[in-house]
């Protein structure tokens, strides 16, 4: 892993209506970019960012197959003549690269490695880029992503960041894939102390008990957001 | 003016309910913080993080006196024993700290300094971090704060942000009071280019001659607002 620190630019969107988070990276030298989680509704103000910052979208990388929110990937490829990527694992039927375990993409001067971390859906993954990790519903500020729908795998999901997330530095950045309170960022540090359902030394089966305990509501879009995402965001109109 | 870019603990947070940003600016070896435009309804949650990062608040600063939402600087001030700090001109009757132009204060080894940035209201000022500038409503991402009530002049503000903001470098990230479309953060030189306002070169007149067509509705809470943050957030029940 190139552990180049060198300054990107970086920007964090927010679609209010969703509570989701999508990230732009690029290399300001060569304006190679990448962004990560785009949102359907969002499309024409990414599309102006992207413009305005001169960038070269090369990749859309998802976290996963998305229940609560359309993606704008087929839109931005399209536009930008940029790769959908997603994991092989996700079920998704029209990506350009189906990631594999650690896979590394690059952009500019940068890399960015594709870490497994199943258990909100089996094709989850999150990203890391120098010293932020992009967790999607994986890992979340004081939360983690629900395992009551899709393939959720509560055991999976526990052993996913007790394995890829919570063994990085403990300084590093945690951007999740939504927020609710309004935090933007956190780190590994904070997580394995705070997180309600993960931190302060949680088993399995301690885990496992609080989200089985969670009776959340059905996700309002999931009959929508589900088949539009497995066709990277083709919306049926 | 300290540039010493040692890299602080930097957390944005967002209150959906107005839009409003708070950012909480830290020393990682000292704890000593400052809060910018902390928000009422968020004092459980800012409170929890200061805490949970083992912070020393020293200093609650306000960019101005706010129509749209209560701050909580007395009760963050009362919890840590902090000094809240806004402009001598902001009309505010509560603060420990009267800011004169080009003031600075100091945090752990660092240093924040207030620019005098009026015209949104006579009070308002931006502050200098680093390579960050948190313009509150003076200038936002796009847009620039609105000048139809309090003590609003266009005139003040073209000339607060010509003189004080757009003389930065173009790289300074300009973190704003407020976002209604998810952006984050933006830069002098984007807002000097794309900024719908005041960007692409907009003369004083063209400025003026936006502001006074925008015919938006009163703010919700300014009835509210405005009084309960003259008194630093002492909310009448």
């Amino acid at each position: 892993m190139n552990t180049n620190l060198q300054t990107p630019i970086f920007r964090q969107l927010f679609d209010q209506e969703s509570s989701t988070y999508t990230y732009l990276i690029a290399d300001p030298e060569t304006k190679e970019a990448v962004i990560i989680d785009p949102v359907y509704e969002k499309y024409e103000r990414d599309e102006s960012l992207i413009k305005n910052l001169g960038l070269k979208l090369l990749y859309i990388l998802e976290t996963h197959v998305h229940a609560d929110h359309v993606t704008s990937a087929s839109k931005l490829k399209t536009r930008f003549n940029a790769k959908i990527a997603i994991s092989k694992n996700s079920g998704n039927q029209c990506a350009d690269i189906g990631l594999v375990d650690n896979q590394i993409l690059q952009f500019g001067r940068f890399e960015i490695k594709a870490l497994p971390t199943p258990g909100h859906t089996n094709g989850c993954m999150s990203f890391l880029f120098q010293n932020m990790v992009f967790t999607g519903d994986s890992l979340m500020i004081g939360l983690a992503g629900r395992t009551d729908f899709q393939e959720g795998s509560s055991e999976k999901l526990y052993e996913s960041v007790q394995s890829q997330l919570f063994t990085l530095s403990e300084d590093t950045l945690v951007y999740p894939g939504h927020d609710y309170q309004g935090f933007t960022v956190s780190t590994i540090g904070e997580e394995k102390k705070f997180n309600k359902r993960l931190g302060g030394g949680k088993t399995e089966q301690e885990f496992s008990s609080i989200m089985s305990s969670l009776n959340l509501p059905k996700p309002k879009k999931i009959d929508i957001a589900v088949p539009a995402n497995m066709v990277c965001g083709v919306k049926k109109t």
